[in-house]
Formats: structure tokens, sequence, C-alpha cells
């Protein structure tokens, strides 16, 4: 099993309008809900995969009960805990086929300092039997900077390996504990550690703590920086679509991979970054942020380049 | 008593962001919601012009849940009748002081057969003791465009007047059933009569049933169409601010000289319009719908000029 951790859960909205004129009063055609958030993604993609999975983080109010009506009906193990706010949502905005949709984050509920002790005990349950565990997103207003620290260092406390997704000050003050796998995008990685070059900023998030990165580069795939040498993994071709969900796609392969092989050192990065570039891909051409086109996957498996050194 | 009816209740929910970007995503600063709705808007400006309101209407699910809790930490007495579906919410962006706000209302919760017709009997006991009905706003789906035909009806048979505030079909059905008093804008009166000037459009809503009809002109003030006669009003001074819900705060004024003179004959027109254009105006100078700002409507109360002909 793997534990996707979603700090910040949301009620992923998407309302569809004719056209979007700021300014004026727009009305909205259809109103679709679904539980969101990237963990939640994640999960969605490596079910799809044939994983067993279950899903924790924070959730609730009115917005939260949505958000755990659709897991279920979407039949995703729900280990999410119960917190006093009300679940945020995203209101993504999107006017027939004309350019990307226009997105609306809400920052999500205030959780209180006894709240977030609870849900660390509630976790420390969760991790057992996990074979790994995935932290992604957002870090909701009263959750502590360093949550993803304290999170890293309770699954390597019991031996399960971490791959995390998430950018600025919450990423800088995990990196102490280890996480085996980071997977930002170039413009996270070029924002934590004001180094412009790819390759070089990944080098500078192993020395401050993880042990391997993989950085995403929207269509141009991968480059992974990990103790056994470095790769680049490029998609046969260029796909059009939503990018939305691309990264959780690739996150949730990586993870899939890592769970595999017990330990980052023993990863076959190689077949773990077709498989990523692949699924990525096949998620630009499905709408919803979770879901991947596997016609697409499969064809795209034969078809992505490696190139790298190997270490050993 | 004045009843205020809201078929398509809402949570007005207000985005504040730092710019619009069309196609980009955003990170919300703030998110507020409250109960709305015209009729909800209409009972809060009849509340602080000192008239004791009831708020009735439909009402559903987890939104409809957070609408009649702010109902009631507004203090506004809830007649809402329950349905299965979830209560529609609007969402308003506001990005800075940039610009007129963009909207986004979504169409409502479909209303079932059953549910309408347990509508209409808890409605005929709302209307007792009423000395007015407020009939405001669009009509969400599954509710028969005749509605207000009906609900007018019932109140008609109970001998109370009515102020009806709606758009297209469901304006027009109403009609034969004798509204006393229409408050449609310019806008609204051309595209139900096709004719543009306002004047005449009026007097042809008079002619299909309506017992007065009041246009808004927005910043221009009124223009009453009666069986008493013609008037213009027109206010001292143009405000800036946010337009919405000034028309609702117009059938306030209007709703409030109806139940006075408890006959939409006996209404001292021009004494209404006065107030009507000065609430309205100082609802312009309120930051939120439903509310207006007391110190505005009292200054411009002395400013309004109202021009006109009465018959009698």
């Amino acid at each position: 099993m793997i534990l996707t951790v979603t700090l910040n859960t949301a009620l992923d909205v998407t309302y569809e309008v004719d056209g979007l004129r700021p300014h004026c009063s727009h009305r909205v055609r259809t109103v679709r809900g679904r539980a969101g958030g990237k963990g939640v993604n994640v999960a969605r993609v490596l079910t799809a995969l044939g994983h067993s999975t279950q899903v924790t983080g924070l959730v609730g109010g009115p917005t939260g009960e949505l958000v755990r009506a659709d897991l279920a009906a979407s039949g995703l193990a729900d280990r999410l805990h119960q917190v006093a706010g009300d679940t945020r949502r995203t209101v993504t905005v999107v006017a027939g086929d004309v350019g990307d949709a226009t997105v609306f984050n809400e920052p999500g509920p205030r959780v209180g300092e006894r709240e977030w002790a609870e849900f660390l005990a509630h976790y420390r349950e969760s991790v057992r039997g996990a074979q790994a565990v995935v932290l992604s997103g957002s870090v909701p207003p009263g959750v502590p900077v360093t949550c993803y620290h304290d999170l890293i260092r309770v699954a390597a406390a019991r031996g399960v390996p971490t791959v995390l997704d998430t950018s600025g000050a919450p990423l800088l003050a995990a990196l102490p504990a280890h996480p085996d796998l980071v997977k930002p995008n170039a413009a996270e990685l070029s924002e934590v550690t004001r180094v412009a070059n790819t390759g070089q900023a990944a080098e500078r998030l192993r020395e401050a703590g993880a042990g391997a990165v993989v950085a995403s580069l929207g269509p141009d795939g991968l480059l992974a920086v990990t103790g056994q040498g470095r790769w680049r993994a490029v998609p046969g071709e260029h796909l059009l679509g939503n990018p939305t969900g691309a990264g959780d796609a690739c996150v949730a392969a990586l993870a899939a991979a890592l769970a595999q092989a017990h330990d980052v050192s023993s990863v076959d990065w190689p077949r773990a970054l077709t498989e990523a570039v692949a699924v990525s891909a096949a998620a630009v051409a499905a709408p919803l942020a979770g879901e991947y086109d596997d016609a697409v996957r499969e064809r795209l498996l034969a078809t992505v380049h490696v190139d790298g050194t190997s270490l050993s």
C-alpha cells in the first residue's frame, strides 16, 4: 500500500461558461465538483496503475463532506483526519476551448495546534504497513512550515521511503529530514535554490538532504539527479491538452518505483523515468487531474528516450 | 411584516485576488461568504429601514446550511423551505480596486415537482399576516415558468399586495396575475417588450397586467408609470461604487411604501420614489449587496428631484 498525504485537500469545482469576460457577470452553464488536492490526484493515478493506496491528510466542514463522498464514489480508501475548519475549494473556469482554464485557489482552513498534533498521531498509525509515503502540495494556514520534515522523520523511523512534491519554504524546511525522492518542477527548483541551471539546482537539493531529485521540465520530460547517476528522459512526442495533473501522474509513477525498490538506491531509474514520462504525457491527454489516457501511455512507453550516466 | 421570496437563494462568495489574469492560476487572498439572492438582499435593507421581515424561498444541501446560518447571524427571520438539491453559489472575484468585479452565477439546484407543490403549501401559510410580498430574482431549474404568477395569485386571494422583480419569461408569465408593482430595469423592460422607449415599454407591462411599473435607470434614477400618473425621480448627485444591490434596495423602499399604503392606488408616489432613489444610491456607496450607507441616504433624501403628472 502507498499512502498519499494531502494536507490541503480541496473540492475541485469546474465552471463551464460561454466566454470569460473580466469585470462582467457570467451565467455558469455546468458545475462539477470532485475531490482534489495533489495527493488525491496521485492516489487516483496509482489506483489506475494497479497499486493499492490510502488517502490521508486534513479535511473538514461541509466542503470536506463533499470531498469524502467523492473519494468513496471513486473507490479511494479514505484515511483523512477531520478538522474543524471548512475544506477549501478551487474554482476552474473553462470558457469553451479557448485557451487554458482560469483557476482560483482558496487558501484552505486554519488548522489549530492541537488539530495538527492529533493528525501527527493519526499519521503515525497510517504509515504502518505502507511501502511508500507521498507528501504533496501546499500547506494550509496554521500548519507549521516544518510539517513535511516531521512527516518524513516519522516514515523514516519506520523504514518507509518518502516522495515529496511541494515548493517554497515547506520544501526547504523538509530537506534536513532526508526525503528519499523530491520532485520539483524547474521553476520551483530555481525559486528555492536561486540557481537557474536545473541540474546544478537539483544537486543543491541533494546536498541539502534529498536522496534523489527528479525535476519535471514540462513537455521536455524529466531530469533525475540521484546517488546512482544522472538521467534525462524525453517523451517521443509532444502532446497538447491539459497540463494540470501531469506532475501528480509523474509522482505516482515514481512512488510506485520507489515502493517496489524499497530503497531509493535500488530504483531502476531508466525504467522508472520511462514510466513517469509516459504517464505524465498521458495525463496531459486526459481532461481531469488524476486521470490519464492508458492507450497514450502504452504508446509512449515505447518511445521515451532515456539518456544518462550511471555511477555504478 | 413584509415577506420576501427568493426561489434561487445563494451563498454569495467573494474572492479577493491581487489581479485577474484570464487563463492563469490565482491565489485567493480572502474568501467571504454570506446569504444572498435578491430577496435576501431586499430583506436586509427592509430590516435596516426598520421594517419587520421574513425570508422565504427554497434552500438545500450543505450550501443551504451555510445560507441559513448566515441568515440567523444576520438576525433575519428564516422561513425558507428545504429542498433536496444543494443551494447554488455565486462567486465574485474582486481584483484590488481595478474595475468592476467579475461574477460567476451558478444555475441553482434542480427542484422537483413535488418539492414545488410543497413550497406552494408552505408559502400559503407564510403569506398570512404579511403586509406585502416581494418576489425577486431568477428561477431555479425545475420550477415552472409560471411560478410568480401562481405566487401572486395566492397573495392576491388573501388581499396582500405584491412587488415583482424578475426578468424574461417568468416576468412575462406573471403579468396576467396582476402584480401590484413591477420593478424592471431599462434593459429588462426592453428585452421583454421589444420596445426601446422605457415609458412606452412600462405602459405595455401595465396593459399586460402590472398595477404599477417602476423602471430603474441606473444613475439616472427611476421612472414610475402608475394608475395615478407618471413620475421621474432623479438623484441630486451621482455616486461611484458598487451597483450590485442598488436594485434590491430600491425594491425594499417600494415594498415598504406599498405595505404602508395597503393598496397600490394609495401609494404616495413622490415620497416613495424619493426614498427609493435615496436608498438605491446609498446602496451604491456600500460595499455589499443588501447594505447601504445611512448618512448618504439621509443626505440624498433632501436632494432627490421628482417631476411628474398626477392624474388625480
